[in-house]
């Protein structure tokens, strides 16, 4: 949820909500196809075949759809996180669990993800600040779990953020190849990205 | 070196050369602040100091300007893998150097790397294709690396690709938050990158 509009948002009906989660969906594939900048408010109408007016009920503005596209990936990456964690188990399980999710929502939100690398330079002011905090408590998982093994005398005593970033750079640059019907599937890739990651930072 | 265009150029006076070299380094920080699409050539002249005329005479257009941006990168990352051939040893070193040019080159050009990784969907017809293959080379030199290791007992029975494109995330991702005069060198992090990598795929 974002500041400000995201309490409005939840007043509203679910058929609007509704409405609204398809307009980004698809949104998403638009600008994941043509780039942000490219794309103007008359092609979303298209893609959307909504009116002009109608269109800025549900998003406000186009800034404002390319914040809830982040959202949309932030959300389901956040919940992924969650998951592991009520899962629990030792710290290079928690690891392969990360793992699997984030491959898990690059899979399933190829033009989303793909919008969330590329575009999010196009943020500005407050919702540019929400993204990087969303974004670092997601990374501060990660390092969190690296330090548990840590601590755990599971893995050697890296540098946790460094770590972190090597972790989140070797996933998230799947979303240049991992696609839906690939030849590989998010639970192909998590295996072998998983041994090669624990196995180098295990002790 | 592109096709046709490659050849007139090197035919060129070398001052006219410099220039061109200088008008690429100029616009790829141009690009990398205000993106590719949203930047016109009215504000890449004003970056340059050229009147239009002067800037289409060295550069030709603004997509063979990104396309010279994506060549700088990639010539740039190709000499640092001849390097690493021509200097010899294990898979291991091998690898380990690969990373150390490669984050080099991160380091040394961000801005170009920005506009490498984030504009390269912008790039069309031959231009694209060519592209596409000098980065399908370089991905090659990683995967004949890590076979080269599997061949040689130092390395586990790993899938090289799949392997190679966790490599190639890792370490160009780092694009994100590794700068020059910032907290970490790019040997700062090419060293922990490689413990990580290499000792998650060594037997």
């Amino acid at each position: 949820m974002r500041l400000g509009e995201a309490a409005d948002e939840s007043r509203r009906p679910l058929k609007w909500q509704a409405r609204r989660q398809a307009i980004i969906d698809v949104s998403a594939a638009v600008f994941a196809r043509g780039g942000y900048h490219a794309t103007g408010i008359t092609e979303l109408c298209v893609a959307n075949d909504l009116g002009k007016g109608a269109l800025y009920h549900y998003i406000g503005s186009k800034e404002e759809l390319l914040a809830a596209i982040h959202d949309r990936v932030m959300d389901e990456v956040m919940l992924g996180a969650d998951r592991v964690a009520a899962a629990g188990g030792s710290p290079s399980a928690q690891l392969a669990m990360l793992g699997d999710e984030l491959l898990d929502v690059i899979a399933r939100y190829p033009d989303h993800v793909w919008v969330f690398l590329h575009e999010f330079p196009a943020l500005t002011g407050e919702r540019a600040d929400q993204f990087r905090v969303r974004r670092r408590e997601y990374e501060r998982r990660v390092e969190a779990t690296v330090q548990a093994g840590i601590d755990a005398g599971e893995f050697r005593p890296v540098d946790p953020r460094l770590t972190a970033l090597a972790w989140l750079g070797m996933h998230n640059y799947t979303y240049l190849w991992l696609k839906p019907g690939g030849r590989l599937s998010a639970r192909d890739v998590a295996k072998p990205f998983a041994d090669i990651f624990i196995g180098g930072i295990s002790v």
